[in-house]
């Protein structure tokens, strides 16, 4: 660190104080400082990691997210990397404590292993932490790192330090689940509107029909620490038998008193925040819904979805056996889109192909291809009923032919199948399924 | 792990499964099981750590704490040293991974060490933390498992884990300040009584005393995931002047509206889970309240404790210098809490020496040895008044023959005099322990 | 009114509105003023029926009250008899209107006759209820006119007016009901322990005993004018059978889960403001209590209180026939309130004399002499039981005996039971008061 | 009442009896009954009145309401008539009470005079008052109430009794203000969009636009009885500077943060729900925002309003003077609407006329002929300067030329301009009015 650097952060840190002392705002402090936001985040980083007070540390750590609001994507890319080289390990501290729990294993020695072991980036991300609002600011910033990561793989490193802390965070018993109604602040109605990618909302009244009606039903999860920001919402429809198909779902008018119906299908779960990959809250969030309507809704007899197969349409592209192509050949010409008739003819045979590609297909990882699939049968739901051809909007019929499935969460299997599913790779499935692999 | 626990284990998987598909609820599951609570923790552990899904977890996890609670104290010390033996790292493990990285030490290769370096305990009690409530049942393991190193140290290393994970999720940002007032539920007021143990209250009508008045504030920080817990919170009474002795604090009738006060006196803090030492929180908490108040009460100019001086007493009967031994010797005699003369004319040397003990003294770690000092100078306030005589309860008598400190909490001071304290141990501190320090 | 009286109004009216407008505010007014409240008050009623506007109204009717709470009992005697004097009728005026509508019954006449023959003072009490909490001060107002009316009968016209506008300020569908439980604030908790009256709490513990317990439940109304007040709250214990004395209910430790309880009993019900008189809310409240029970609590079966009987001592010794006259020379006799087998002997004639008291007597108005009685008949319960003796409190003792009855509300009845009384006075009555009446 | 009515009646009572007892639903028993609703809410109001208890009261208003909302526009007309007709004095009974009173006119006699000169339809409509969510009801009934006097002026008598009841459930301090902004529930800020009919809102982004922003706010009051009805509501622009025309406030981009605007715009006021005419809350409403702002924002130096001149071109037509018909056939060529300089040319002689219209011209009750100018004058406002051309919209072309003024509300002024317009029609007015008359 150059002589003028070190110059830079001692005013910095005198700035800062000052600004405690009743000198003026942080706007001042800045432009005082005149230093540009990529100097400033890598400075405020340095004092945040020194010898310097709790209370210091939120007005540093602020200073910090507040600079990193500023980075154009280049400059952001350039802080990863300073958080990959500058923040990680240092090997001869590694090797020093290595030798010295070598020599005397006990669990002090453990303890300064892990110590020096653990990326000195989690202790900087865990005094951003710090800073009032930081949560969602350092989910975000995760954001930005998964799409700088799919241009230079080698920041994967960071990431795993942010999933590490982001899983501890958002720890289960943090959430509130939350059903949202037309009786919800439209702050929290407009993220909703915003986040939903499944099946993209039309402007209000499609919204209000979503949630408003006796129907429709609508839960999400918060987190204190990211207040009104819905982590993750699913749409459920109360209906009258299983459906087959998403256009009736999201066109229907509004039908009786929810009391009539036995059937409860989750139409729509939606993540909302990209910097939460793979901090998974969906399975907790089904079965709380399912808790709470069981409780509420006496008749309800059957817990659904109605999902999309996401990797269907590719999957079929790349198969090369004979029936497979002619499957994809026939379904290249639209046609069937139009005529029911010639839908109806291929349908055997959508069906035998979907249900190979849903039960016994597996990656190299001994998991099924389709990921709505790995969510859903991990939760221990039945993969219940191919449906085909259920959506036919643009996008589905690209990534799928219009295909859906029926995923059945039936209380007294779940475990059993997840278990299963857990241990061996099994895939439960229903008499359908069964069928159309027998084809 | 023998033949018969192995059974035992693949039993309770099955009831917990079994009993989640709609069988006898837990009672009956653990009837049928017949187990001891002390068999039922290990093997609910056991299943935790192996290959089962999220929400077999929670089952599990629920399963475990439930067993936990009836656990005998000898029955914890057990658990406890199972954790300590078989929920630490693996030597070989550590060895391995540490070849691989001396061999490649790319990030791969230290994430594979950081995970063989973190005890297994971390992961478990991550796992146990999925229960609802859970939060709130390792806090009080870990007051359990506190006064179980006091008994056998070597059960020290499990707290390291512990301290790292609730640090982590008593972040800072999670926690909420509420001002609790005679509109606050009862629910929580009770809490309060109980955990309020600086100066004790004597029933509802002292507690409504301190909160429902016009002079007097309480505030607390809530957890989410602890709900009405208040986990720490500070009594504020709003004076004019700074007070000298606590009995007029206590027992004053209600005074005048608050606009008039130019006093906010910090006189009680009070953490309120055992189990969350070390996870501090004052010093933000003192801060917010600080905040609030100014904002709110435009006439406030001084913010100040009345604190005790616990290690005051015993410091004193160990020092061997005369003067020390010549003013115990005098205070020995109790004659001086009943005569005002008597104490006048002892006061000068009280407040010497204990000038001495507050700014001079210093641990081995350098620091001082009073653990109020160390809190609120850590936070950046300064010493700025002894009081002698000022509180002659008993407890007070006991452990510091009656002084007490105000310490205060100048805003445009604070950073400074904190930075000055960590980097340098400098104790800042008023012209009256100035003056004394010269006697 | 005099000179000198229309120079202080004139200055009021001056002082109120130079106030407005930025001058000093109220006390200074006052003092400026230097008049005693029973002056000022007379004032500002007088400005108060003058024409001025809304805003000037809100401000007058603020400063009539505050003058009021100064008065000692005997100014305000005084200012109820300016009221019954001075804010009356005018004769001149009903003659002059009833003329008119003599003259052309038209719509308009009748309109003018109504504003003539309502008395003045009602529209002096509207104005009034302007002020910000005007309504309860209005009540409190009125329970201090009860009192002033016991000593002079003649201001009882007054209170016709009171009720009239309070019966309309406390229209049922502005009450909301609430749950008070161990969770509602304190400062509601504190009112509840003062309003109880009929079965008095002995502090905090027996508070919490009958409303955080699992088998307690308390609910109140409250009105938004009079913000946390409760307005009437009735206590519930949840029993299985329904109870025969009143030592339990107080008494009793907590009992199992509430699930398990097949009766509910209403065994005290508090009217919290005397001032409400005759504006009646328990109806109301027990039918919404009934109502929200029989949703959360399917196993209950039964509704039904523990009452007292107020008057049955008093008509006891007022009648003259043998057996009533041998009774109460028999009970007179305190033993058998420690014997068993004395009261036991007794019991056969006390129910029969008490369901005589009960079932036939009758008051001139042609309905039963007991107050509580004629409450819950009037509901439409029956009188379902007898119990003797089931209260040994001094109070209970010395009112009736000891005598405590369960009136038994059966949805299914009520409707049919109420009516029956209404028109007939029929009292509906269990098979044990039945069987009482035949001996 | 004929043989065969009665014969229904009992039925009726009969049918809601069993109905309470448990048998079928409301919808049976009608069906059962099967007569329309035209009789059936006959029966109820006759019931009603009659002596029955509160409880059946409770469910024949019910259902004396269920089925006035099934009555067509006729059967209205015709149920109106019957509340004239049959609910209404009796003159004997007026007769014979006058009788008494000259006979013995004392307070009895008066109370009983009284209760005969209250048309019967007062205690009729309280009655109703007492089902659930009867307030709402019972207002939408006058909204349709005051439709039918406009055919039939017969029935204004109804209206005085609705008139007078309403204002005393709607009393002021009943009434609670709320702020509504972006966190509101969408079932609130719907109504609001639906109610807005001075400045008509352009869908979601326009509604955000006017209470999400930094310099916007609403304000709104709610009565308990009415829930989520928002019965009026003001919307405030913080700018600096007064405006002169509505296009900037309706269209301009957010500013900056809010406290930098000196002045707040009460730009459109509206009162939600027709039914509640002449029950004045605007008033209040200003005020309290007013209080409210002042005490929020410490900038805001300026309280006024950019108002509708509603009257003003009706009125500038009916004039015969030569000024006034030179302007009307002046302002009746439209060019000036999209030529500056015509405008400007036009504006000294619109000056004069309008503000000869607010400042002079009286109704034959002595009052300004504007009803915007009558309310804020009323409020103590004063017309502070007029606005021309300041609104485009076609409806404001139409009724007042595009003109617009500015009223303001002077805190130091408002009681005593109140005060003078009160009691001489003084209209309080600005330098530029005054300017203007003078021309």
């Amino acid at each position: 660190m150059g002589k003028q650097r070190l110059a830079f952060l001692s005013d910095f840190v005198e700035a800062i104080t000052r600004r405690t002392r009743g000198a003026p705002g942080e706007a001042e402090t800045l432009k005082a400082l005149s230093r540009p936001p990529s100097e400033r985040i890598k400075a405020a980083c340095s004092v945040l990691m020194g010898r310097i007070g709790d209370a210091s540390r939120v007005a540093v750590a602020e200073q910090a997210l507040a600079a990193y609001a500023e980075l154009s994507p280049d400059e952001k890319q350039a802080f990863f990397e300073l958080l990959r080289d500058s923040y990680g390990v240092v090997p001869d501290q590694i090797r020093s404590a290595y030798a010295a729990w070598e020599n005397k294993p006990d669990a002090d020695a453990v303890a300064a292993l892990f110590r020096v072991v653990e990326p000195a980036r989690q202790t900087l991300l865990r005094r951003l932490n710090l800073a009032p609002g930081a949560t969602l600011q350092l989910v975000r910033m995760r954001e930005d790192l998964l799409s700088a990561i799919r241009k230079d793989p080698s920041l994967e490193p960071i990431d795993q330090d942010f999933a590490h802390l982001l899983a501890s965070w958002f720890n289960r018993g943090f959430l509130t689940m939350r059903r949202i109604d037309w009786n919800a602040p439209a702050a929290i109605l407009e993220k909703i509107m915003a986040y939903e990618t499944v099946h993209r909302m039309q402007g209000w009244p499609d919204l209000r029909r979503r949630l408003a009606a006796n129907d429709r039903r609508l839960y999400a999860f918060f987190h204190p620490a990211t207040g009104d920001e819905p982590l993750i919402f699913v749409e459920v429809a109360l209906t009258t038998g299983i459906p087959t198909a998403i256009g009736p779902i999201l066109n229907a008018p509004e039908a009786a008193a929810p009391v009539e119906a036995d059937t409860a299908v989750f139409y729509s779960i939606n993540n909302s925040l990209a910097g939460l990959k793979g901090v998974s809250f969906g399975n907790f969030l089904i079965k709380q819904v399912v808790a709470v309507l069981s409780s509420e809704l006496s008749n309800l007899r059957c817990y659904v979805t109605l999902s999309p197969v996401p990797g269907f349409a590719r999957w079929l592209s790349s198969q090369t056996d004979d029936r497979a192509v002619a499957l994809a050949k026939a379904l290249s010409d639209p046609a069937w889109q139009n005529d029911p008739a010639k839908a109806e003819a291929l349908r055997p045979e959508v069906e035998a192909i979907a249900a190979r590609y849903i039960v016994t297909e597996r990656t190299s990882a001994n998991l099924p291809p389709d990921p709505v699939a790995r969510f859903h049968l991990g939760n221990g739901a039945q993969a219940h009923r191919l449906n085909w051809p259920a959506d036919f909007a643009p996008s589905a019929l690209k990534a799928a032919h219009g295909l859906m499935i029926n995923y059945l969460y039936e209380v007294a299997e779940i475990e059993a199948q997840h278990e299963a599913f857990v241990r061996d790779g099994t895939v439960a499935h229903g008499a359908q399924l069964a069928e159309a692999l027998a084809r």
